[in-house]
């Protein structure tokens, strides 16, 4: 059965991958299956006929026969169960990845998306400059834990999976603010994903679509 | 195997049952199944010993036999996914499950963290009563698109899943602000969870160790 996912038209990020189907991509990537992409202007997000498969209107979606999926963390989760490169064997091993995944989007992310907020949405605000270290204080809290937990491991739990490509991605957002380079194994850790084959296939294929230009020099 | 999760041994909200145990507890007492509660003070949950279990310093965990795991959807899904009553036997049905799962926690959840941040964190902060409109209306959008999704159903999906007692656990916090109200079909989704007779004995039991004197009346 074909796989078709959802993409922006034209992403906020111009192509720097950070848009969430470059996750989907990567896990499609290293799961080793085609995918066709649908792409989707701001418009048509808040359409009923996208609204009826992403009840927020937004991207990914993930469409394969009569499965129509949303929520990018539960999108790589079924594309792990289903094919091999994404999650270990072990039953226990496989709940601690989903522990990882978790993490990614609920313990790491919420305090990101706080930076984005305070950084473009609230930037014209009084408060903006003097509320900014605050921000970014959560954010460290956060990653001085995580860096803590790491280590000199190269994955957070044995081999690369789903939970690593979760947090991988997430921590990508941070790359701009200077805040992933305060941490070393933090910033190594998000490089060994990036340098993953399949990463690099998911990001040519945004990239070719975001920035054409770019992605043909 | 005994199953052993982790509890603040005082929790912030004094017993309103906001405390994530209470989501673990409630997926317990669906799946029917009994549990040992490990009380952790704030002290002790940034001890190595607590950080080994749950690297962000945070309750609950989950112990059983030599299976440790932290974040709540990750623990309730793994209830679900061993016991019956928290999800669909269809995999397609499941996997669409999970995307409530994610989608309670990493798009209704964060702006919702937002208003603890904007009223506790930074109640102090000169900016706290300008900034607290657009923190509601951001928790808003995502209300009126949950909303119209649910319309006259009872849950989301279906059957009552752990999508849907991951998404009542995460609107429950956004009661005492009256933003729950206005969206008078989910107040009553909310509603219908607390009805559950599993919410019930949850409730129950996280009360008797945040308010026994309550609990007790």
């Amino acid at each position: 059965m074909t796989i078709t996912i959802t993409a922006f038209e034209r992403s906020p990020d111009g192509g720097q991958g950070l848009a969430r189907d470059t996750r989907v991509r990567w896990a499609l990537e290293e799961a080793g299956q085609p995918y066709d992409v649908r792409l989707v202007s701001f418009a048509a997000m808040k359409e009923p006929e996208h609204l009826a498969r992403h009840p927020f209107g937004q991207i990914p979606t993930y469409e394969e026969g009569d499965l129509a999926l949303f929520e990018t963390g539960a999108i790589v989760f079924h594309i792990a169960q289903r094919h091999g490169g994404l999650l270990p064997g072990d039953a226990n091993a496989q709940a601690r990845a989903l522990s990882w995944m978790f993490a990614a989007v609920n313990t790491i992310e919420p305090p990101i998306l706080d930076l984005t907020i305070a950084r473009i949405h609230e930037r014209d605000k009084p408060w903006a400059e003097a509320r900014l270290p605050l921000v970014k204080d959560r954010i460290r809290e956060r990653l001085k834990q995580l860096s803590a937990r790491l280590g000199e491991a190269d994955w957070l739990d044995g081999a690369f999976s789903a939970g690593d490509l979760m947090m991988v991605s997430v921590l990508l957002r941070l790359r701009a603010s200077g805040l992933l380079d305060e941490y070393a194994n933090l910033a190594a850790y998000v490089a060994r994903g990036e340098a993953r084959p399949a990463y690099k296939r998911a990001f040519a294929a945004q990239l070719a679509i975001n920035a054409p230009d770019r992605a043909r020099s």
